[in-house]
């Protein structure tokens, strides 16, 4: 519970390496995660070596955690080996179209998450890498995934050299409905993001980016509608190109 | 870490309600999980009434748990709440897209793995439900879930009434790949799924359904190919529907 509560995203990390039987212990560990009708429809492939961490890095749009961190994980949705077993076993596997897709990467991030926390459990700091699904094909390239496995989050590991301020989160009525949705009134949402608007941090943002509003950090800057439109056509391609469409 | 290594599926409850601010609580902590941009793109839906019960559970198949267990949460990726906001403060959302459906969907699980750790760490137990995606817009219409929210993970919750034998995993060398996805010759599938492949519950299974292998309970019983894809074009009319295709 503590572990949770006082979890934040680690970024720097120590030269120490991670014991391997250690990171064995814990993925093995993690894979206690509730998954699809117990078929684990996930690998996960782990980098150590620079050269691999090289080619990775760029995919990740240089964020320093991909060199830096002694280990990056990138959790993969896979129905190649369940399919791969079932071709062995006289059985005609039917996994290549999208709601498999979707029920191996429910799989994979039950066990992602499961392994954070066990790593954070063990005194390790991790960061949750979004640019996964950017450019999965440059990671599929890179790894060698085959059809039917397809990258999903990625997580750098290590001991934390840095301790970063806990961030906000919104207040748990934001978030929560009862019974049904109920939607939400402008004063809610007023309410609901107040706390957030009130930071120095953020209001610092606007200021430098000569933004009216912190929402148009958001929408301008960080998460545009034109990169998410060219990057959800290269996700659909990409999961064309891996079998699962 | 001995929560997540003795974790298993709990179907049966006890009668006991979960006190609402430990619910609370429980989905407060959870929300630290990490976060794309510390956007917090999940909504949850905590259903305990009857009435609603009656409606969700045909289209969980009749699972008897979402009748019998205290609490019924059903995990929703949230991009509304977020554009709401935007709209408010003059920005312009774009995450009407299905990069942005992935994005949500990957925090919101993450969110609801953070959660099941922590109820079965307070001594609660938690069923996965994957039927969640097998007719979402039968979720979104009895949840009355807005554009721009879609159903992903549905978790059954109470005080355990039954202790389980905990289910066998995969050897963690099936799993784990060192620096690149070393693919699977025919002697490493025998191999790692000997142990499933041996155990007399499956040998069972087979026996009763008169097939030759277990992989075929899978292929042709339990996820069949023609399943598959009727729920997939399912799927992808329920992200259209939603304003995520």
């Amino acid at each position: 519970m503590t572990t949770i509560k006082d979890r934040r995203t680690i970024r720097k990390y120590k030269h120490e390496q991670i014991d391997d039987s250690l990171l064995n212990e814990l993925l093995s560990t993690a894979s206690r995660a509730a998954t699809m009708g117990n078929m684990q429809l996930y690998s996960v492939v782990i980098t150590k070596d620079d050269a691999t961490k090289q080619k990775l890095s760029p995919l990740h749009f240089n964020q320093p955690m991909v060199m830096d961190a002694p280990v990056v994980l990138t959790f993969c949705a896979d129905f190649h080996r369940f399919s791969l077993w079932c071709e062995q076993r006289d059985a005609v596997p039917g996994y290549d179209n999208f709601l498999s897709f979707i029920n191996a990467m429910s799989d994979t991030l039950l066990f992602t998450q499961n392994f954070c926390t066990l790593a954070e459990e063990a005194g390790m700091g991790t960061c949750y890498l979004g640019t996964t699904i950017y450019n999965p094909l440059g990671i599929v390239d890179v790894l060698k995934l085959p059809k039917l496995v397809f990258p999903v989050a990625t997580i750098t590991v290590g001991y934390p050299d840095e301790s970063p301020e806990q961030p906000d989160r919104l207040p748990l009525e934001g978030i929560i409905h009862e019974n049904t949705y109920r939607d939400y009134e402008a004063c809610d949402i007023d309410r609901i993001y107040a706390y957030k608007e009130s930071l120095d941090e953020n209001k610092n943002f606007v200021k430098i980016n000569s933004k009216e509003t912190l929402a148009q950090i958001f929408t301008d800057i960080r998460y545009k509608k034109s990169d998410n439109e060219s990057m959800s056509a290269g996700m659909i391609e990409a999961l064309k190109s891996q079998g699962f469409l």
